[in-house]
């Protein structure tokens, strides 16, 4: 007899598990909007090798000596040279990570999560994909704002996602709106998923807790999945006495909301690529599945580096470099006058300042030969808002100043130098 | 003016660009069997940030003082406690390490790649998602051997693509043959891909220069798109004077199979997360626009300690780690007659037995419950056969004898007792 929970699956009567309609389907008298389910493609098995390896631990932690020849991976692994052995973990991650994840949720939050809702993963990116993949189908439709990160867009077209773009402006801080989604419905059809991002990129303007609530709201109201890209939380520059000084996370207000964060921005971890997914209970499975077949496990250096990131000293060191931030942060809108450029975002996180170029685009045409022009004559190198925005982006320019006070200082003096000659 | 091939694009005239037919589709005249393409759902833009980086680093290397705004990324990324800083690099890597992989290839192939060519990722398991993503779109029919790695047929079916198994036995050594795929055709349809793999993972089994041919030309004539997992490359027990000891690589016959490799394996890598893919130079800008935006890069510190593992040294080190590997096979093999099982795949490479149990499914009914009970009571983990092939895998285990010869010779004693008793 095989217990249900093992490790060991029955070997299935066909060749490939039959994908199932979603229970929704099953039932006619539906008398409430559903809570979004998994999608039909993450009825992928997991990888179960990786799951015997579980059953394993658990096995030795009860004082058995067991003697493993499960894992598809070299015992003698001192990498070579100067390498550390690093062995694959967990597809979702180390428990330990997982649980000091959970426990920085606590600190920043006040919200308690179960440490199996918590997915490492291979950076935000990873955590993108595999969360794109459990939550949406092909043909389902997904909203985001424009301008946004243009990964968002590029991930869910080559899915099969049909992307709703929501154009947003200074009315709105470049944010989404009930208003917004609701005329996009009209126009589109039901959403099946909304990506949010606050701080948001290319833009830095911030959702209070006023507008996500009424964002979590909607998406309640009309059984649309919220995905929060929070990535930025912590790079911020709050005014004294904001309740919300690290910024909202949208899992505070609703547990079914996919929270999506990364050691890259504010801890600075770029290239060590990790990140995580905080998830509904009913997406824990499916998600893991999926990272079990497309990652096997996160980087493991990076997993045992990352355990250090929740300390005292480490929030004061990185709260330091956010410090840094905001006086380059600074010099930019004091040089607003100077610049002469258009409508710019509100600044409020990350490390992003997005503006309009004004009468610049009257001599250059467009952000694309602005940028050009000022990186061949002044070489200062800044993005044009066309990748973040396919329609209105050739207006607006990106300046990150994560490069520091001294580089922003410098730029800022060549710019204007560039714009008068 | 916007030159042709620079960092900035032109803002495109409609949101997202069209999906365009491909050029086969669209020549009426086709006298013969056209190179298979990159995928409709590759055309998606790359992430131009990335693009920009390079800009700048060329005009850097050419003297300019340039000073950047564009990345989203802290300069002041001394990550926390002990962390050194590492970087996004390149989304196919760094060039020092893409060079030093295509010496591998001149070193153990006598084959010269272009080493923009070498696409490094994050792990295999990130070649395998971009390059299923880059070759194959939704509804594409792409064949593999059962028994077979799992995360193949996963993540094939998580992309909306057909998945053909091709049912292989002891007759062609466990490998799939052009007879099995002219099979496959006539029950299925044209193939646009097919995945092998030598030595491949549960049997070990390697296909010999003549099979391999055999399949290229196959794939040729079919128009199928050729991709070859080597991640056990080097792990091999060639007998003395074999000409192809490392394995011989599919690139070596065709410049348009897609090579997959990693340095989990042979140098024993795996929590590292490194792999690398060979790509025809066709599918290395739709490649490069999906790894841009799916995973940004892959892992820095991984990438700069792999540039150690091409040295005269770390070679010997890693053929060291084999000569166990092989020492633990011998053990196995000199028990078949005590284990007393079914048939076994020659185990030709990589580290795994595969075996039909024989007997033994008299008395436990399928390899689900012999494992199972294994474990219970003499504390033994082996794989079942479930994993690999839903199909008949109820009657075969895996061994991976990866753990060196003193588990082995353990867990065969415990084995041995356990089937006894």
């Amino acid at each position: 007899m095989v217990k249900p929970g093992g490790p060991f699956k029955t070997p299935p009567s066909s060749p490939l598990p039959d994908l199932v309609p979603s229970a929704a389907a099953a039932d006619p008298v539906q008398t409430e909007i559903p809570v979004p389910r998994a999608s039909r493609r993450s009825e992928i098995p997991a990888f179960e090798v990786m799951r015997i390896t579980d059953e394993i631990a658990r096995r030795r932690l009860a004082g058995h000596d067991v003697v493993s020849l499960c894992a598809g991976e070299p015992s003698a692994r001192p990498a070579p040279g100067t390498l550390k052995p690093a062995g694959y973990t967990g597809p979702l991650g180390t428990m330990p990570l997982r649980e000091a994840i959970a426990g920085h949720y606590r600190d920043w939050y006040g919200v308690e999560l179960e440490p199996q809702t918590v997915a490492v993963t291979t950076g935000s990116s990873g955590a993108f994909q595999l969360v794109f993949l459990t939550a949406f189908d092909p043909g389902d439709r997904v909203a985001l704002a424009s301008p946004g990160y243009p990964a968002y867009r590029n991930i869910l077209r080559a899915l099969g996602v049909d992307v709703v773009e929501i154009p947003t402006g200074s009315a709105t801080r470049y944010q989404p709106t009930p208003e917004l989604l609701d005329a996009a419905v009209a126009e589109r059809g039901p959403l099946a998923g909304l990506i949010i991002a606050s701080p948001a990129n290319p833009t830095g303007t911030m959702l209070g807790r006023g507008e996500l609530s009424a964002l979590v709201e909607w998406c309640r109201a009309n059984g649309t999945r919220l995905i929060s890209d929070e990535i930025y939380h912590g790079i911020t520059f709050p005014e004294a006495g904001d309740p919300d000084p690290r910024g909202v996370s949208a899992r505070e207000l609703d547990p079914e909301a996919i929270i999506i964060n990364s050691f890259s921005k504010y801890w600075g971890m770029t290239g060590w690529r990790l990140g995580w997914a905080i998830l509904p209970q009913s997406l824990v499975a499916p998600l893991e599945a999926l990272a079990s077949n497309f990652a096997l496990s996160p980087p493991a250096p990076a997993q045992e580096l990352a355990l250090t990131a929740f300390t005292a000293e480490s929030y004061a060191e990185r709260d330091a470099v956010v410090a840094g931030f905001a006086r380059a942060r600074a010099l930019i809108l004091a040089a607003e006058p100077e610049l002469g450029w258009g409508e710019a975002a509100p600044s409020d996180g990350a490390f992003y300042y997005y503006s309009e170029l004004g009468p610049q685009l009257d001599r250059f045409g467009d952000s694309v030969a602005y940028a050009r022009a000022l990186l061949e004559r002044a070489d200062v190198a800044l993005v044009p808002g066309v990748d973040f925005d396919p329609v209105a982006g050739g207006r607006s320019v990106r300046l990150s100043y994560a490069a520091g006070e001294a580089a922003v200082e410098e730029a800022l003096a060549r710019i204007i130098r560039f714009q008068r000659g």
